[in-house]
């Protein structure tokens, strides 16, 4: 089976959540996933819930949490560059049939890591992987090499209520 | 833990699947989750993979499958109204602090469910309970009710490339 690329981006919820749900449904049918999380840090309730699913499902975190409020450091930096090498390594064993790099496009957008590495990573996967790419503000470049983009469009988001992120429905 | 009403919309990829990351991600904080599918009647990947995790979720389909090349006929309507009568009951028992009405918004365009009625579930919902709806062609009475409303805007699809849904990634 051909793996294609597909894109999650824009500002509406459900960018991160589209992806969970595709290693969910690829784990019910016994494909192997790789899941490496960009930006993130902390054991969030979709990593405890990934955990139960570790006979398919290999989940890695390559960053220290949130840094939408602030600008990202020097060791958010270094975290996603070491990322990106381990990824690298890992779809190059050619043993994942779904890769998915959750918020790689906001790590792209601070400039973590090289967009040339990342356009690499695309050309040079395996055939049948199938490369999932999420986050807000997705490069053009990327974009245009994907095979499916989907843009979750922000219509209501009570975020703007003033409700914080909630265990279980956003983290 | 005050529940809200999601509405997934749009003709984007990624309702259905991000309804599904949902699920898994309540069930790493160890809620309850409910699932009820209309015009979905086949055992797809994504529902072997929550049969892994029925110890917190409860999955039903109330449908005989896709009609969207053709039109729904008496025994799709049947079963999407057993499902509305059945879901109400789930709903009432106040036992799950997340519900899924996957492809909701679908049948109610095909009518085979009154919107009233899906309505008074909105309005009667047990306080704690998550309700997400998911479906192409919200209606405008739900998205207005609803506290977060995300459109899956297709940017790019492969399907118009006439390749066909695909074991573990679409189905």
């Amino acid at each position: 089976m051909k793996g294609y690329v597909q894109v999650y981006t824009g500002c509406g919820k459900g960018k991160t959540t589209a992806s969970l749900g595709l290693a969910l449904r690829a784990y019910g049918a016994n494909l192997k996933i790789f899941i490496g999380q960009f930006c993130k840090g902390k054991t969030s309730s979709e990593f405890k819930a990934l955990y139960k699913l570790k006979d398919k499902i290999t989940v890695k975190q390559y960053g220290k949490g949130c840094f939408i409020k602030n600008k990202p450091d020097k060791k958010d930096m270094l975290k996603a560059q070491k990322g990106l090498e381990e990824i690298k390594k890992y779809i190059a064993s050619e043993k994942y049939d779904l890769v998915i790099l959750d918020e790689i496009n906001i790590a792209l957008y601070y400039k973590l890591i090289p967009l040339s590495e990342v356009m690499e990573i695309i050309d040079n996967k395996p055939k049948k992987t199938e490369l999932i790419l999420t986050g807000r503000k997705a490069p053009l470049e990327i974009i245009k090499k994907a095979d499916i983009v989907t843009e979750m469009k922000e219509i209501k988001h009570y975020y703007k209520k003033g409700i914080p992120a909630r265990k279980g429905i956003e983290k």
